[in-house]
């Protein structure tokens, strides 16, 4: 019994001391964050040009590192996808390195004013965008993933926690600390870049208590991850579970522009949120339309899934199930439904839609205008391919993550939804009355 | 023990009552925002005109609701100051009314296209305003809340949820009644405006769940109702617990300005946040303006709790303990401290500030700006009162409330903060290569 007691004991003790260490690293976080904040742009531009520079020249010691991880993986079985997408190559540092730069080349959103007006009684009053604070990324896999996102919090003024997997535990030590020197070196708060070296559990678990010092949390990496990030956190989390993106095919649309679409949305990278997962095509357009588009599809190797209408119009289309509207398939499957009108697919999409991306096809003024004002998913196109969902592809010049949930930022995010406002306001003596 | 076993029946059946029936009001606010969000500004505002032409004309029959309340209340020994609160007099609701005609006149922030820009692939991407959804307020005693709340979550397309205190629950049906009314009878979506009728607290508990109907929680009353719906709730809280708001006399002010400017923020009305509690002095100026301004402080009231130094400059000063630099006393107290220089005051503002409003009341160009820049406080001023950290007086038109959380809004929220943002893309064929 008495080694039984012991292993209590100690498992107690490990875990006092999980929890001691992540309050400590967020205590830290908290104070980088005010220093951090009132950095200029030139100081945090060449931190991320030095860091760059670090990485390329460290790639021998990275790759060393890194092979720590793959030889777990392998020991563990890992699919090879998986394997894929955790190995540091030569190129892989390289993008890293370059991903560094393209941020420093962003312009700083931290102490513009976005706007500023004059009140009746002389004051001037305006915005200021300020950093958030201190936001805590919780991801898998990729290894990059530590460099990008340190990159764009450190650029934004805030201080970032960052917990990878444990599968990429040496890769993201490594990285974090080649980051963490260079802030070192150039007299910058050095905790504003800190990377949870536990790879336990019970330090997301307690990461996730502590909104005193961690503002936000974005997670990133499947809808399971999302979950159980939401799921246990004190801490606002800006997330997406999935994206069930619809096009919308009009009667009248341009269907050679139609198809190009629709192939391009479902296989350009059919693993990604803002790929198709729907589509939605108007009762009178479907028997000119359907029969063409869908055997384009299936050359392109997508399994169709349609409604009856539909598949009496194509052949070697699998039934939809109900089930089928709601999935995100993620791979080369597409479901298919004939609507009545504009009004059904507009009802359809509020329906089984993830307010991620939806897209009209068509030629007619009045629905284009209509499905932009109405459809208040998170993006919206006329005309295009639901890809562009993307902070990189709308020109916000970077991506930190995708939103579906409307408070504080919704749809893509860039540097400036890393940031606030608080207003400023220059005075000369007034008082209220 | 059969009683004993009937009541835990019918507690049991009451409390699954009252679930089902918020799940039932959160489900009608859902559909009813869908429908809400496409109504034209032309729309609401009539039906903004007709609900202030309604509470007039129904004055009599709000009074005698409002009398029903006033009873109770006296009955269960409410304190005076409460009852006052919850009084509506021909006064209270020609003010109510007042008030919602304001509302009417304000620009609607919906559908508002906020920036737009082209990128090299020829696509015009814009971000346009859309409501979040569906709004919950939960708020205590001053029936006017119900109308006001109501009013601005309708302008903003929002369906609003009011739970209100349940001393104040007929006046709140009555008024929540006559606007559903005119809703109804404009053909506008009925549960875009709904009270939850039960005053039993498991309702608060029960809406506080329900994240898949509810978008966000604006909580509106004293610190421990803000802290308990905190505690409690699932979905986003916009809130602020207290303002604890500072004061810094620069060396070299403008003395009478900074008395001027201190009796305003601390006495023009004691109780409410952004009022002065903590007046920090420079060294350099304090043996000039303390003795001054802490007699004309004193003289209007006021009861001062300083530092070693700065009793040791006024007489009558009570000593301050640790714990005052934390108060929000929110009457006529005031503690003063006595710092040896500006990054001395930032200090102190950073450790005991509750991120709401500081001034710095100074003639030193350099000080000024960086006092702006440095202080990350939700509203920050240069010679003027903290008195108008509020939405009115920053020229918002409106306030919903303060938040001094990063996350979404940060400071007063008028209109446009009850909105977010998506994409709206205009394409012509493009595709991702």
């Amino acid at each position: 019994m008495t080694t039984f007691y012991q292993a209590v004991r100690v498992r107690k003790e490990l875990s006092m001391n999980i929890k001691a260490q992540v309050i400590e690293i967020a205590q830290k976080a908290r104070a980088a964050a005010a220093g951090l904040a009132r950095c200029s742009a030139e100081q945090k531009n060449r931190a991320l040009a030095e860091m760059a520079q670090e990485l390329l020249q460290q790639k021998d010691m990275l790759k060393k590192e890194n092979a720590r991880d793959l030889a777990a993986a392998r020991l563990t079985g890992l699919a090879a996808a998986m394997i894929d997408r955790l190995t540091l190559k030569d190129s892989t540092i390289e993008a890293m390195a370059a991903g560094l730069e393209e941020v420093a080349a962003l312009p700083d959103p931290v102490g513009k004013v976005t706007s500023m007006w004059r009140r009746p009684n002389g004051l001037l009053v305006g915005r200021m965008r300020i950093p958030l604070g201190v936001i805590g990324i919780i991801y898998e896999s990729r290894p990059n993933v530590t460099a990008d996102a340190a990159a764009l919090c450190l650029k934004s003024g805030n201080a970032v926690i960052l917990r990878g997997g444990s599968e990429a535990i040496h890769s993201n030590r490594a990285i974090a600390d080649i980051l963490q020197g260079v802030l070192r070196k150039q007299a910058l708060p050095e905790a504003a870049i800190q990377l949870i070296p536990i790879t336990d559990r019970k330090a997301v678990s307690e990461m996730l208590k502590l909104e005193e010092y961690i503002d936000v949390i974005i997670p990133r990496g499947g809808e399971e991850l999302i979950r159980a990030v939401v799921q246990q956190s004190k801490i606002p989390v800006i997330k997406h579970y999935k994206g069930v993106c619809h096009i919308f095919v009009d009667t009248g649309a341009d269907f050679g522009m139609a198809e190009n679409i629709c192939l391009n949305a479902k296989t350009q990278r059919p693993g990604v949120c803002n790929a198709l997962e729907t589509l939605l095509v108007h009762q009178d357009a479907a028997t000119q339309f359907l029969p063409g588009a869908a055997a384009k599809l299936q050359a392109a190797g997508v399994a169709l899934r349609g409604c009856e209408k539909a598949r009496a119009l194509a052949p070697g289309m699998e039934p939809a199930t109900e089930d089928d509207w709601y999935r995100e398939y993620l791979e080369l499957v597409l479901a298919v439904r004939v609507v009545r009108d504009m009004d059904e697919a507009i009802a359809h999409i509020e329906k089984y839609g993830s307010l991620h991306t939806e897209a009209i096809i068509t030629r007619d003024y009045h629905n284009a205008q209509r499905f932009l004002n109405e459809v208040n998913s998170s993006t919206v196109l006329v005309n295009a391919s639901t890809r562009f969902s993307d902070g990189f592809e709308l020109g916000l010049g970077a991506e930190i993550g995708i939103s579906t949930t409307k408070l504080h930022a919704f749809g893509p995010m860039g540097l400036e939804e890393l940031t606030t406002s608080k207003f400023i306001i220059y005075g000369d003596g007034q008082v209220r009355t």
